[in-house]
């Protein structure tokens, strides 16, 4: 299988790798970055036959299968209209795009065009969470009663990343959003968040907050909740919990080694991962095997286009909870 | 010292074992219940000198220095006043009353009178929310910016129970709101409410709830998050964590013993404790302790009247919040 | 039933306390000390009725049904022998004696009198160790392939009392060759002792050592190994892990709480508990209870005078090892 | 840099996998096995230039930088020799031989030839135990007293391949002895095996045991005690403990994920991973990394031809001790 990539900054260029190094007989082709000399080193290194400022060079090679959208989110809902339009497969980074109808327009053009659509929401993978997902779908919870989500970052990104960005329900939470849906296997129904600007007071400038607390509600009856902050000295903080009728579900943070140095200090052990790409290497690999695979099989992927659109929905209803300081229901981003 | 004893049912009786196996030096000379009968033989056996159906008996005896208030929450109030005016210093039960102005009656007479009053919110003493404290009363933690607590009792009391307990935010939730106070060393400023019926429909007949999810805001810019449900099937379940501006601190839930076995079926280890006796077993004497040595001593108690006060407000404000679907600020409730 | 507690030193006190506070129904009518003045505060603070300096006045009080014998351990074996004479059931402090032929005697002695005898092995009841057996008799391990237990003080005793003590196969390990036994639930066949003065030299002079590691086959095939320390500077540590045909079980360590802080520095927890008093509290209490319950029900003890002989012979069996780097059959010693 | 691999069975595909996927910019150039059509197609698919019946084309080929010997143990002496002879610097699997005159003709010739050698101790490489190093290169533990190693497999290997291995102490704890010079950071002075016959009587029908405790001691005056079994029924265990006057270090063994399922049943979790490939996976890579590394900047190996030769001297000294009952000095196999 060849593959074209499409941005070749942090994330283009960890799939980059993960393709060359992890996934034997999947080949890069192409490599498109409109700052294409910037990439030339790492794209050598890699054996990586081309690269091209254009990305519509990919679009037009009939030997490419498929491509990864990696580049800036504004272009990711054009692009898929493209790459779908010229019958390629397509892995898109999360977000699709902040624009409801632009998505839409995204997935039906996918959908039209029969190719296959997975969206970057790499934490499915993850070995603790999957494992989560496994014990709810045999049933051993039970209904799910509680979903409980912790996601907290190292620290704050720049303050020009935070201006763009969407802010933390539409960049950082998007991601447990997802969570809330893949453990629930639910779709959520309300939404209400709290926030506070704690850290860091230009944030709280941009009208943006960098604590929060959102209540989910699902449509399954199931309730849930999420705690984010932008900034957990100790590194990055990822652990999800599901309860139900007939149990609870729980997983820790990851951490380096198990080493317990036990002095007449204390107790101490290492610092979780610092960040995601230690903390979800093998999920970044494991997503770009699944959507090969599924592009081979033939078979869906397992993160779809609506997998892509509801969390924004629900970043966009917790904004607007956040505004107007009251629950909203999803149903009403949508009309 | 001498005690009288007001209510000889479980959590009475709990109080008369503690203070005969484990404060020496203190004894219970006076037993009232209105069904003393049902409580002789037990009284018996811990060598209780007297027994009455009048809880008076206690407050004329002018040997007896204080009293344990674990009558039925009814009677609260009334006893509070009626000991303080005998000048009895008075550890009494949680909660105090469910009506604001009562309880502001009976602040108000332990206050004129100058005895000691303290609420039984025994979780403050157990081993490990002290612990959690004790790291933020140090600066550990720095400044507090998420409270959460989970709390998740084994099955629901009987439903005849539930009619006259105030449910789930006045009869269980109400530990939980005085531990976010005590953790966060702050007054709850607003509360949100999420809940739903999911163990047993007779609950919701009653307009109560069985799983809940409360969002708090505190007054010092942290929020919170407070799980509860009444059917753990595996066990009781009471953790907290507090994260702050330098850190996190966790405290687990508390085993019988740490034995884990490996088979081929598995990993297994012992489930948590059955429910609060078992869980609390230690804080319940800490609590009388601390007690008796405020009144020895003649220092302020560790949890005052106020501190009874506050944890009603919150829990009458959850309940407002979950029927208007609407955050609700904890002074409204005073309006 | 009334008991006479024959020394009052920290571990008399310690079970004068227990059953004063733990045991209703139960009650220490005499306390016998050679130096009775220095305990006469205590016994009256615990309102023990008689104090005396000759502990015949015990044994010769119709009134007592039992003796505690927490004296100095040259004694153990004569009173023993008197106790049994004059028909008190016996509960006595390990070890019974370093002589072979002086616990035999005394052993005889309470066969005789069919009175009951409770050697003070206290961790056979304690809650971890407790369920490690539990799971061995329950099958759940199989066949016991592997023992392995840790045991390690937070300080070494004073050197005065290394002099006397037997050393530390006999003061210190002998709890663990008990606590082998009862694990395995099979005799010892062979030991081999390692050691190392790596603490005090101080204890090298005496011929004593530091750090061991007693390897030990049991007659069922099983093999064993006891990793002793004087001196954990973190705190007590007391584990066992055992390993069989179907599985393995491990109980931790003991801490104060559960307590975790995570800060940029690292993520730190609490130091076990400090030493013996801490760490077995409760198995103090479930040793009397189960004492006096054998006494009431005229059942079997738990800890039979052959449980109080058999870790002396692997303990003198280990010394003869160290001395002469070689295994020594246990059947050595007796021979 | 370009690589030669000899022997193409599991561990040597296994690295023939890593230098493919995992070591950008090195290459396999080519592979011999006198089976050579047995690796045709794996060769094949990891696009492996040259395949060969014989090693010696891999010496005699200029443009091969470094041999990675991963075939039968009786081979790998001599391969030394010759490709030390070639100029080629050497990884050689464990143990270089049985035969120690044979061990110190290879490291000679690796030493007169000035090529590198280094040896598939793989497990100094993983992320648990090399934590546990630092710690200990650190002076956090202070001098070390004890070191303790569990180490058990799954199952036991085939009766065939216990034939040939050089029994547990040599195909097994061969791993750990190395370990404990690793932790240790001393050589071993004396070796105490004992051993039992608990898992497969086969096994003890060729002499060897399937079940092992062996006690060491080391030239720094540390105590140290590995336990074997080579039957965990709920899979492979891998440990690692060390205590000294500072305190000590623990690790754990790993699990593919740390999901905590708690339901009426009891609490469960994943078993361990199964067996060498899936626990060791990371250190395997680390390994080749430091090879290569050590190669290119041309500085010492991490694992030298002294750190092949020590652990087959205290498997030698183990297989006696086990024979003739007593603790036997290393010196001894090299007298």
């Amino acid at each position: 299988m060849k593959l074209g990539l499409i941005g070749a900054g942090r994330i283009g260029k960890l799939h980059g790798e993960i393709v060359t190094y992890n996934l034997p007989g999947v080949d890069i082709k192409t490599v498109a970055d409109i700052y294409a000399d910037q990439a030339k080193e790492w794209a050598e290194y890699l054996r990586i036959a081309n690269l091209t400022t254009d990305y519509r060079d990919i679009l037009r090679d009939s030997e490419i299968d498929a491509v990864l959208i990696c580049s800036s989110t504004d272009t990711h809902a054009q692009m898929i209209i493209e790459a779908a339009d010229a019958g390629k497969h397509i892995f898109c980074e999360k977000p699709i795009d902040f624009d409801i109808e632009r998505i839409r327009q995204a997935l039906r053009a996918a959908e039209a065009a029969r190719v296959k659509l997975q969206i970057g929401f790499n934490r499915r993978f993850d070995h603790n969470f999957r494992k989560v997902r496994e014990v709810i779908e045999n049933g051993d919870l039970g209904d799910v009663h509680i979903v409980k989500i912790t996601s907290r970052d190292p620290a704050p990104p720049p303050i020009e990343y935070v201006k763009i960005s969407g802010g933390i329900f539409l960049d950082m939470a998007i991601h447990d959003f997802d969570m809330a849906r893949y453990l629930s296997a639910s779709e959520v129904d309300t939404v209400f968040a709290q926030g506070a600007v704690l850290i860091d007071p230009e944030i709280g400038k941009l009208g943006d907050v960098d604590t929060a607390i959102t209540t989910l509600t699902f449509r399954n009856g199931a309730l849930g909740v999420i705690d984010n902050s932008r900034q957990a000295v100790y590194g990055y903080d990822q652990r999800v919990e599901v309860f139900g009728s007939k149990g609870s579900v729980e997983v820790k943070n990851d951490f380096p080694n198990s080493a317990v140095l036990s002095t007449a200090d204390g107790v101490t052990s290492e610092k979780p991962h610092y960040f995601f790409l230690e903390r979800y290497k093998t999920s970044y690999v494991e997503e770009l095997k699944a959507f090969t695979q599924a592009v081979t099989r033939d078979e869906e992927t397992p993160v779809t286009g609506n997998d892509g659109l509801q969390p924004v929905l629900i970043g966009l209803a917790a904004l607007r909870s956040l505004k107007e300081n009251r629950p909203v229901a999803v149903e009403e981003i949508l009309a």
